[in-house]
């Protein structure tokens, strides 16, 4: 087997165990409210990647965390990742009717649902990280807690989902587009991967050495995204393509050209790889998740 | 001084202190993203009563809790008992135009803002929560956070507001709207009361006395709201009026008559009281609290 294909094989195996986690901490309720929940599990189990809950995962696996914990912390930040979604689809913000090949959450529900919807996963989220079932240190639940909320809140995604929204105005170049996604995606792609450190009780340098790591590869997988969005068709992508020169936004391509962006995730890649030194061949996947991020067609 | 006017006194006392420390808690940032950050300051510097703040450091008082401590929780429940007010104005929910007096936040800025301003409001809660600064106990900080994400979520003020928004179907009763009530709204009152035996190390006997308190004069101050509704004008109460009955919705007025509304909240008033018997004389101001909820015209 190839390296490569042990990472796909890796991230194939974990989201399945997330998928089988996230079924777990989102049962159906009885009663009228039961609707938000419904509505909820629907943007949650819908087998995506699970990009966020492998980073979490095999980040841990490297300090020899129990996957009993890792796997939960990776469903929290994949359905911090899924409210995101949930509420970048709505008519005032993006306006997307598809996702993953599927109705969008407010097309399959109605709006007022995929808002409540939204906010329960953001919320539900801090439910699992401050669980003693996460981990039995309550200091360890409470930083962990304290990362996911940063990384997800004004100085990060949503941060970076105000600058997008803006981006048409701004004339963003290559630095300032790579902030934005830095806030928009790479914090929360970064979490998984810090969480993990702090999850094996290691000191702050390995928790920002595992956060650059996950900082550079989230925006190799961003620019990966653009490059897509001009070569990739819907059918490979799940999604609309052609949209965002549609829409006249700066992206990498359009301010790299496509060779350009290709280059800069590459050597993004290879940055990121730079930061798993001290841990050896244990980070094997990790390695070959940010070629793939780098590289990636869907 | 009387009982209700020294209420009244700590209220406005304990809100100017809140103000002051949401005002630091939530700074102006430079950048693109700035804008979502002024969302977030609009909606939270805007004046409330501040009553779960109030909960929260009276509560804290009863168990010798340091202010620098209740005042961050307080807070942190008021964020998002903010960020849950610009969701329900949006116009796919409520649409509100006027909150307090002062347009929506939506109106203010745009739909896509106000949705991210009251994500990152939810989100900068939980960061408040698990910093060091609000307990220097993790495992008390994690049981915070459990706390709070569990009032705010689907199994309390989301499964509130699902309901709410499928009342007009649901021909609820008294008991029915009552739940719809201790969901919606009881739950992030009751919160307040339950950290502040958290943040004083109690049993979880004595959390759920606080609660039970907290629920009940939660459950008589929404039913003055209803009351209000009836009776108030949009002067007194800085919102429109008479829209419940416009909206066909059920109330516990349309429910029990006016008079049978008001009985129904003073007796609340009394069971929440009831909750308090242990803490004498220390309890004084949530006792009037209880009775300004049951009674209130604003």
């Amino acid at each position: 087997m190839t390296n490569t294909s042990a990472f796909k094989s890796a991230l194939a195996s974990i989201a399945g165990e997330t998928n089988a986690v996230l079924d777990r901490l989102l049962p159906p309720v009885p009663g009228p409210e039961g609707r938000v929940v419904e509505a909820m599990r629907y943007a949650a189990l819908d087998g995506g990647k699970r990009l966020r809950p492998f980073l979490a995962v095999a980040s841990s696996d490297l300090f020899g965390v129990p996957r009993a914990h890792s796997l939960r912390v990776g469903a929290a930040i994949e359905m911090v990742h899924c409210y995101s979604l949930v509420h970048d689809d709505l008519p005032a913000m993006d306006d997307d009717d598809l996702r993953r090949g599927r109705p969008t959450v407010h097309k399959a529900f109605d709006e007022a649902t995929a808002i409540l919807a939204g906010d329960a996963l953001l919320t539900e989220a801090f439910t699992v990280l401050s669980a003693p079932e996460t981990h039995p240190d309550g200091n360890v639940r409470a930083a962990l807690v304290a990362e996911l909320a940063r990384a997800a809140g004004a100085a990060g995604m949503v941060g970076g989902q105000m600058i997008d929204l803006r981006a048409g105005g701004l004339a963003l170049d290559a630095s300032g587009l790579a902030r934005l996604q830095n806030l928009k995606t790479g914090c929360l792609i970064a979490i998984g991967c810090r969480a993990g450190a702090v999850l094996g009780g290691q000191s702050a340098a390995v928790v920002e050495e595992m956060g650059a790591y996950g900082l550079k590869m989230g925006l190799a997988f961003q620019i990966a995204d653009d490059v897509m969005d001009v070569e990739g068709s819907a059918a490979e992508t799940g999604k609309a393509t052609g949209k965002d020169a549609a829409a006249g936004k700066a992206t990498f391509v359009s301010r790299l050209g496509l060779e350009g962006a290709k280059n800069y995730a590459r050597s993004l890649a290879d940055e990121a790889v730079s930061h798993l030194g001290a841990f050896g061949e244990k980070a094997g996947l990790l390695r070959e998740a940010a070629v793939f991020s780098a590289t990636r067609r869907s």
